[in-house]
């Protein structure tokens, strides 16, 4: 039975960057996220594929020990993302999406995930990850839900909902801005602790993230990295790191989710450090370590 | 005999933020510099102002402990700077620079102000502040010299001659990135290094600041404020707060540097709380020592 549930996507990507590029390599927000959560915790996905997905990633997922029973495989195609990035590779140019299967899934929580602890919501429209949240047998100790400014220039309520329902939704600093119409990013996490959250988590990219609470602040930073490759993914490495740490220590308190950043934090600039998944695939939790470790000195003063 | 020279503007600025107004206070970049620095050292300013200089603002910078033997007095009008500030307050739009008697400066250094340890640049031409280091009878232990957006896209090579001839040479993130053609900060930053330089120092606004050296990065945090009411002079405070702390110490190793860091981005921080110099002129040693402390628990992991 999977410690955490990981909803999302499982993609083909397309990728341009200026140091690289892919065809069709595997991708997906649910891919990204439960593999960086594998290194903690035992996560299950719950997506859907087509038929064209190829056995030896299924395989590589099982080796990483993701539960499948929740990875529906439909008549059809994948769904396939090609993005873009330029000379500030913060942000990537969507250039195609093809929903494929993706289009008509209505997700549905097999019956042992329904008992999970630990919930990750993959940024989607935000009646699905409520929807999601109703499927749980019990209220998980943790429901994570990730969003997007798509969802929220045009369902801004409903994601407003997403918040007070999860236990922490994740932002990045321009959505949180939009999403509460304010330029000060302590303001922002300020309205998001006034809708039932005990912590409000924005991203940051290379500038790392933010956490607050009623009782303070933690800034967490980005590792300094001099060689980004390829940032897709970093935002579902966060997630996912972060509440597989978290599922591993069973605990949420805020010692724990500040180191819980700090993983999801390293596991994300591993994962720059690559086009796709290509760094993920050969990481080891002793590099994961060490990195951790070495963001102690980075932030001593 | 002041310990660390400021070099900048003394100026009247009238400024709009989304939280506030005021026409015709105290500004410059010397003034902000100098008078941060004035918790940790004894600066003194070389500048000039015009014969309209209030003599109470004189009297506020003599009690801040400033030298002002270095600061011209000329017939004609102070240098004038009219900025706003939107929604994202980071950043000013100019709406009128009255250069008036500082557009025909050619600051001298005093005589005892050439034999002091610790000299910073405040962002202008160039050849004005290598004239300026060349002015220093001996090498300070410490040259940080300011610089801008402006003379980065106008003068390109004279900026890195001045990168080369000081010690730290102070940008912002979106600076460095034109300077030196990379979107990567620690690119950039090894860069720097390469020019002759110890250690880098990259300014990110709300994001803090990164210290980069052979050895390694400090990534120090911006304090999270909730209420920013102006920014105007902050990269100033930062950079005076910071040489006045190494002043005092005596020292500019790795250690003393990151703790000076946190000094700037302390007082920084309390400026932005107020419109223009309004913060500094109340701020206590004690509130400075508060919040540096403070910093311990932001980072905490």
């Amino acid at each position: 039975m999977p410690k955490v549930v990981v909803f999302g996507s499982v993609a083909f990507d397309s990728i341009k960057t200026p140091f690289g590029s892919a065809e069709k390599i595997l991708g997906g927000s649910a891919t990204y996220a439960s593999v960086a959560a594998s290194f903690f915790s035992k996560p299950g996905i719950v997506s859907i594929v087509g038929s064209d997905f190829p056995e030896e990633e299924m395989d590589f997922l099982k080796q990483k020990g993701i539960d499948l029973q929740g990875l529906e495989i439909a008549q059809g195609k994948t769904f396939f993302w090609k993005g873009e990035y330029g000379f500030d590779i913060n942000s990537a140019k969507t250039i195609q999406v093809d929903m494929n299967v993706l289009g008509n899934f209505k997700p549905q929580m097999p019956e042992e995930y329904r008992k999970a602890d630990f919930l990750l919501l993959g940024a989607s429209n935000p009646a699905t990850q409520l929807d999601l949240i109703k499927q749980m047998e019990k209220k998980p100790k943790l429901v994570i839900a990730d969003t997007r400014d798509y969802y929220i220039e045009r369902q801004k309520e409903e994601v407003l909902k997403v918040v007070k329902e999860s236990d922490i939704c994740l932002m990045n600093d321009s959505e949180a801005r939009m999403l509460f119409n304010t330029p000060n990013l302590m303001q922002a996490a300020k309205e998001i602790l006034k809708l039932d959250s005990d912590l409000a988590i924005i991203k940051k990219g290379e500038h790392g993230a933010l956490l607050c609470t009623e009782k303070g602040a933690f800034a967490a930073p980005a590792y300094p990295l001099e060689n980004v490759v390829d940032p897709t993914g970093c935002g579902d490495c966060f997630a996912g790191a972060l509440i597989g740490f978290l599922a591993k220590e069973g605990k949420v308190d805020e010692d724990t989710m500040r180191k819980a950043i700090m993983y999801g934090s390293t596991v994300a600039s591993f994962n720059a450090e690559g086009m796709g998944l290509e760094r993920l695939r050969t990481l080891k939790m002793q590099e994961i370590e060490k990195r951790f470790n070495g963001f102690k000195e980075i932030v001593r003063f």
